[in-house]
């Protein structure tokens, strides 16, 4: 078995619904900015539902991830995306970065998660660490609470093993997140370019042509407050299309895709390799 | 009656007309700056005639929003608007965003905007909060003053209806703001990178076309000391023709948007939704 | 007689010869830093050479800004721009913005600057802010000295006159300005994007569309270090045939249109204006 | 005997393998940070063999600059793109700028790289400031220690002879550089926009046709990070087959185009300038 099986690249579609949490995380005070919340919370209310009927449109899998605080919040979201025959992965409970947490911290907001999603009866079967921003102890705390991936690196751009705790990593990419193209809000500033879905569209068409010279894994990273906007769920419309007509791409969810991967055994494995600093270089 | 009146698409032209209000509420000592003063009064004293003219020429209305300060500035500026047929809607006093006020500065700000266009003999329908800032207090301050509809939100890009109030909400978002495209001012930094109209009619035409297969509010805002400049215009009436080629896109001022939304029974209502946050996680 | 003397639009070339002193402004250490004082010495050294014998190619008269301090340091260059039929002009002695100055500080720095000129034996008839940062005083300092135009003021895009001492203004603009569009340098941080010579091209060819239709001025602001590469010179090539090939543009030292202007009744007049600010308003 | 040895322009391509010496260089601390050093290591490990395996493929040679801290962390790196017929060069020890130290720091830091290069049998001919950020003393230091090239300084798009030392300058500059068009990271923050390869493709090919005009040297720095992915290596090697399909073109690695550029008496000849500023005016 392989993971691409023999695909010459792969898709995985991946939605983050952060709603208001990575907005809070920059500042609890931001609940009280009554725009910045409804530009949040536009992402589950208005377009989750138009992205789970385009992904019944074009018959194509997908995988949602959601911190536990929008789950908590919103408590029938979860369900109603796994009712219509997608993945719900964990997303940490705040969407607070594990690099500014303490170890205790982090794995209190991870086993927070894990809870909600217990209470709600969602099985996740895989995590992605809030703003991409692992921690050391991040891949061992995926591993200790038996999850099949991670989705948070960028040490390549074919799923790969990571050597503790044969977690398979899934990795993702700031090029291919719609957030580097849309993000607009100046308080927080969270991004300050606001590009043409034509723009976007050009990028991963370039991304997915060169992935399937190299057999890549294309992991799209797209939130719904973001690409729910309807010139840019065009634009995803359109890219679906170009992969499903390149007649060699195929679209997975992530779980299915650790499950191959961990079956491969021509993955590469890649050590969590931290470098050891000398503080007289590099203070 | 439906909100849309059987179009696929509508469309709302309006113009802040801020001048120099926004730079002023960076810090009063801008009034100094010669340069950006004069980068600023340009918006009314060239910008609006030329729009006035377009507008005119192509037969579609348009709301334009005034800060009180800068209809007091220019007495006959208001009057000047309204005597061509288009509305003037309420955009506070001192274009100071609301979430940088205290309850009470906010509503004398409110008020006093009211004032002045009570002296000049202007009627406002509607508002819209400085910097699209509003706060908690902001709808219930619409709706205590008899307007029909706030533009500040962005909960949606469909009429919606607040829950306190019975105000209508028309959305407003970003990308459809021509600030994030074309404004550029390094003291004080109001933007910093400046688009070719080419690129920004490609992503407002693809905004559109998204909307018509959603039926979706085009809520278009321009500001005249930006959109005023000569090649911006073309765009813009490449724009406004290519919407009217569509044959499906009507125009409206939001004050007429607000009348038949307010009537349409089948509108969403969306809470002035506030996140109660724990400050243990989010601080 | 009028400033446009009968074409659609009118073209002004004009080249600020910075050198290393916007650098210098932002500080005077800067001056131990050898790739940014290389990074900015192309602009004399190998950006004005190849801009002489592109205009002398195409036939077309421009304007250059030279600093005081630059002019000093590089004794021929003014004369050589001189002597090959260009027009130098009055750029500050520093570079460093008059709204950073002190009144005395402003007088000072601009009268220094006129003393290199006539040490130099260069005539020059006008004056442009050191980054377009007028002061209150500025446009009074060009009337005192005789000169006859500023171009630092942005409340127009055709010439008009300032009411206090009667000087033309021939007025600049952001998007006309190459600095926004390929100035890159990480410390001092002077820009941050480096756009495609296409999509320059794109968007001033889309500005001087716009300005056929209105009848306005094209006060194209280039920097030798910025615009002398040969990339950018191409492009700038390209645009100067487009502007002769539309038949209905001419091209003018800003001398020459100062002149016009002055004699062209029909100019309006605009407040040198700066609005009287109330600090409980704007503090 | 001339630099350019008949050809329109020459193109060099270079690839600084930095791996995660920027990051730390910014901050030890970042060593923790899993996702960010993820990021910077698929640099040598899977940029860095894809490059190797395209330049195989078109048949074109390059020069690979390699800090001596990411030499000595992966001891079969340079040894491996030695190999395979690339030159390896200089590029600091710890990729901290020059300007950022003291001048016996710098020495330190030049000088350990040349010993983990002399250890690993490593022959180097030239050297790169890190971040191209040369400081008063570096091209001394690149004479005094037999080296026959820099490639850090901006002064002129063709090499030029530095008047201390006679080193050979091969110069760079922002515009062709990946940097600036691809990176992206939050923390540290080393760059906010993610370009299109068509874009980065369309800007590289604009600067080439206009070197061919001006023969000048096309000095391109990719990094294996930005330019190993998939997407942006289809647009490398369509750049590459453009300059190949030109016929007026030539290739060169560094160390050869020193040889030819030293014994060019056509050379110009530039002073390390770095001018004496007056701290009254530039404090």
């Amino acid at each position: 078995m392989t993971w691409h099986d023999g695909a010459a690249a792969v898709a995985a579609l991946t939605f983050d619904v952060d709603a208001e949490s990575p907005v809070l995380a920059r500042g609890g005070h931001y609940a009280e900015h009554l725009t910045t919340m409804s530009h949040q919370s536009y992402g589950p209310d208005v377009g989750v539902p138009r992205i789970l009927d385009l992904l019944d449109d074009l018959s194509v899998p997908a995988t949602f991830f959601v911190p536990g605080w929008v789950a908590e919040q919103r408590p029938g979201l979860a369900a109603s995306i796994v009712e219509r025959g997608h993945e719900v992965a964990h997303h940490s409970y705040s969407h607070r970065p594990p690099t500014s947490l303490t170890p205790a911290e982090e794995r209190d907001d991870f086993e927070r998660a894990l809870a909600v999603f217990d209470a709600q009866g969602i099985t996740v079967s895989g995590h992605r660490a809030a703003l991409w921003e692992a921690s050391r102890q991040t891949p061992a705390l995926v591993a200790e609470h038996g999850l099949l991936y991670d989705s948070s690196l960028m040490g390549d751009d074919r799923p790969y093993l990571l050597e503790a705790g044969g977690v398979v990593e899934l990795p993702v990419h700031w090029s291919l997140d719609d957030w580097e193209q849309y993000a607009y809000l100046p308080a927080p500033e969270i991004g300050s370019v606001i590009e043409s879905p034509r723009k976007v569209l050009e990028l991963w068409k370039a991304e997915l042509d060169g992935m399937r010279v190299y057999r890549c894994l294309l992991m799209l990273c797209l939130h719904p407050f973001l690409s729910g906007r309807p010139g840019r769920l065009l634009a995803l419309r359109e890219l679906i299309e170009y992969a499903l007509s390149c007649g060699d791409v195929s679209f997975a969810q992530c779980r299915d895709l650790a499950v191959r991967a961990a079956a491969d055994e021509s993955l590469p494995v890649r050590p969590v390799s931290l470098p050891v600093v000398d503080p007289a270089v590099y203070p």
